[in-house]
């Protein structure tokens, strides 16, 4: 299956042409983003947490302390809205209504459940490194049995997703074209700075070549 | 008042230094950002919303289409969960249990109700573009009745709020320290590119003075 089927949950109707539910479209700007937000519902109150995650095929993985309220919540198996959204720029357009925002987001429901065993979540944590950072997990200290006890790794398969986007310059009323005044994009980008060395780094370590590679946005 | 009193939605427990309930610290974060993510339930199913915000005193401000399900949800007045989160690092530890990133997140809680009357409308407009681009709103073509009948503007006074932040190096165990890897921080930005002209610009028009105070992150 190339494409998610949209039911009522993530079927666009207004704007539908920014919308696309194949998984390519969805992948790619999942394997831009780092950060997403989780939204849950306990007692009727909606929750949205941030958090870190990463994909394996169609299923999503984020982690954190076993005592959190978002990882005791999602991990008995209660609705999830997953989204990964990152800003591309200011769309300036000649009117305030025409102005508009350029993205990339995603948003997906499905199901979570925790990863049960220390092997299996060590292995999930493993991926995450590697994605971020290829070959940084063989020269870390490897986790204790205390700490994977501690730690919850959800998993959650997608089970529809959409892709939305918007990109290009401002979509003016016609006649506003002859308005004298500043109209465009202003581009918005996440950026890598420059390795910050820990204060406490043992003299004569340096940046990994690894560190020159890693993505966001 | 100068802080928010927390009850048990936005209380944190678990790194409960990295959270304060002060006004100016949920402000600051506020100010920082652009976009939002909004959450909401519909028959007990959660939804989250990627969408730009602005602020005034304690109120927080989100608009879009009339035809919106999340403006068309949160206008009723049903509980909403508002975050606005700005990744600022990757924290690589010398373990991938005290591996982390450092972020400024805002939490609030409360009820939205929808602004009535195109005059309220447009004010708040206003005030949303004058925070991201002082002046401009006098530049261009005023909105129509009709644009403000078909937009929907929400305001949601906070009811509690929590910032959460991460700063700074690693926490390593202290017998880590001896460890012969790299650690530090991979610092992530949220940069303003250059304004780039709409390809139907009148010719003659320059950048306005005004784009190169936006700020975000």
């Amino acid at each position: 299956m190339d494409a998610y089927t949209p039911t009522t949950r993530s079927k666009v109707k207004r704007l539908h042409e920014r919308a696309k539910y194949d998984r390519d479209s969805v992948f790619a700007i999942l394997d831009a983003s780092i950060l997403c937000h989780v939204g849950y519902v306990i007692e009727g109150q909606p929750y949205v947490t941030a958090t870190a995650f990463w994909r394996e095929g169609g299923t999503l993985y984020w982690h954190g302390s076993a005592a959190s309220r978002m990882l005791r919540t999602v991990e008995k198996g209660v609705p999830v809205c997953f989204t990964a959204s990152l800003l591309d720029g200011l769309v300036l357009a000649r009117s305030g209504f025409h102005s508009s925002m350029n993205y990339r987001s995603v948003t997906a429901f499905g199901t979570a459940h925790a990863l049960k065993g220390e092997r299996e979540k060590d292995k999930a944590l493993l991926a995450f490194s590697e994605k971020l950072h290829p070959g940084r997990w063989d020269e870390i200290r490897p986790s204790t049995s205390q700490e994977l006890k501690g730690t919850t790794v959800v998993a959650m398969e997608i089970e529809e997703a959409v892709a939305k986007a918007r990109s290009g310059p401002p979509n003016d009323d016609e006649e506003d074209y002859a308005m004298d005044v500043w109209a465009g994009v202003i581009p918005v980008r996440t950026v890598i700075g420059a390795p910050e060395d820990d204060p406490r780094l043992k003299p004569g370590i340096a940046a990994p070549d690894y560190l020159k590679r890693i993505r966001i946005g």
